[in-house]
């Protein structure tokens, strides 16, 4: 039976975060809903990353593997008749059956978006983060410069975290882009701890206020301890926007 | 007591349009709601712009009138609070009191974004027409620039107009933009007809598709024949931007 590998895209606003739980509608569960009643019983659905609560992705990768076999060609299609309005699979492909979207290397892409604009647009307050506040951005390029490379991340990480000994992550690329007053933050990586990038958004915020220094963002990285950080952003500006494995799948 | 002239912006997709009806939730009866509860009874409310169920707006202009002195700046949030989330003011500034949106001269810009791609976006759903075939731009615009300029524009609207005389109106510039797969038009013109922007973007579209000719495009320019243009594009595409008055308010 094919393995599928799914490109995924949603609004987040509505779910309680990528993975299913107890209480409260999430993607995965979705996205299981919907596999079951195509694949009939016997699915499993395994996303690249659990997303938070009220966190969007435009590139989410799922694996789905069940009992029968569907054209590939017809997956997306498929799957988007029996999902909601808000979750969409945007791409489709077969992949080896040992393949995992975790475990095989890849770097992830996040965006994260600040309307830095007096009264914040309809159109823009479901992905984006209001805050009224002047940001000196040329200071925020230069923070954001210090955390490009290899560091020990744990001061950027919430305290739900599976291994506390596994915190350094490898910076590739942070662009800090304006158009009009919406800021978007884009930040790649080859792996995120829990909370990182919107640590690293209120840490660069409070930075592009002049309430912290450059010096500040050089102590943080590699010194283990949250409370040199900035405040945890707010969910709502984070999308998923990217992931790219290395190895061919 | 002053007359404000307010910049408000919507997202369109849950009213029956601008205008007040006595059925449907519509963007100017929430903005009347929203002023009665500021300055007490008596208040007018006029709209530059009658946008259609579903038409969004960055840009609409408001005129708002009532019987009690509030200070301008405070007006945009003062009329936030008790606005719904999908209606803000974004701007406010004092006019004088003969000051009226539509008789002023002005220009007004649209945007009308079409998704080109196979899957639409959830993010992107609300916004943006999904249009799944392809479509030839330099094509289109070519076919946009046939439109530019003073003509009759009596077969690009739909029947309910008030003056079948009045139907001359000026295109200054149409712009097609292309990222990733979402194309924008924008268009600006001294004024609009019933309609006209969806029914120039469904022309275009058709021309995309090759399915009309340019010179069809020349010929119904003028010809008074609504058999002549394309269908009229889906109102969630299209947005409101900007009203530009000529003169000083």
């Amino acid at each position: 039976m094919p393995s599928y590998k799914l490109t995924v895209a949603y609004d987040g606003t509505d779910y309680c975060g990528f993975q299913v739980q107890p209480n409260g509608v999430t993607i995965q569960g979705e996205l299981m809903k919907a596999a079951i009643e195509l694949f009939g019983a016997s699915v499993t659905v395994t996303g690249a990353s659990r997303t938070d609560s009220g966190v969007h992705a435009r590139g989410q990768v799922v694996l789905l593997k069940g009992d029968k076999n569907i054209e590939v060609r017809k997956m997306p299609l498929a799957m988007n008749v029996r999902l909601p309005e808000d979750i969409a699979v945007v791409a489709a492909e077969i992949v080896d059956e040992d393949w995992h979207p975790r475990y095989q290397d890849h770097s992830k892409t996040y965006s994260y978006k600040i309307y830095n604009g007096q009264f914040h647009y309809p159109q823009e307050k479901s992905d984006s983060f209001h805050f009224r506040y002047d940001l000196d951005l040329d200071l925020m390029r230069q923070g954001a410069e210090l955390m490009l490379g290899t560091h020990d991340f744990e001061s950027y990480s919430s305290a739900r975290k599976k291994n506390p000994d596994d915190t350094i992550r490898t910076i590739y690329d942070i662009q800090l882009l304006e158009h009009k007053r919406m800021i978007e933050i884009i930040i790649k990586g080859n792996g995120f701890l829990y909370n990182m990038v919107r640590i690293m958004v209120g840490t660069l915020i409070e930075l592009g206020q002049h309430r912290r220094s450059l010096a500040s963002i050089s102590e943080s990285l590699g010194t283990r301890n949250r409370g040199l950080t900035g405040k945890t952003a707010p969910a709502k500006g984070l999308t998923l926007m990217q992931i790219d494995y290395e190895t061919k799948v």
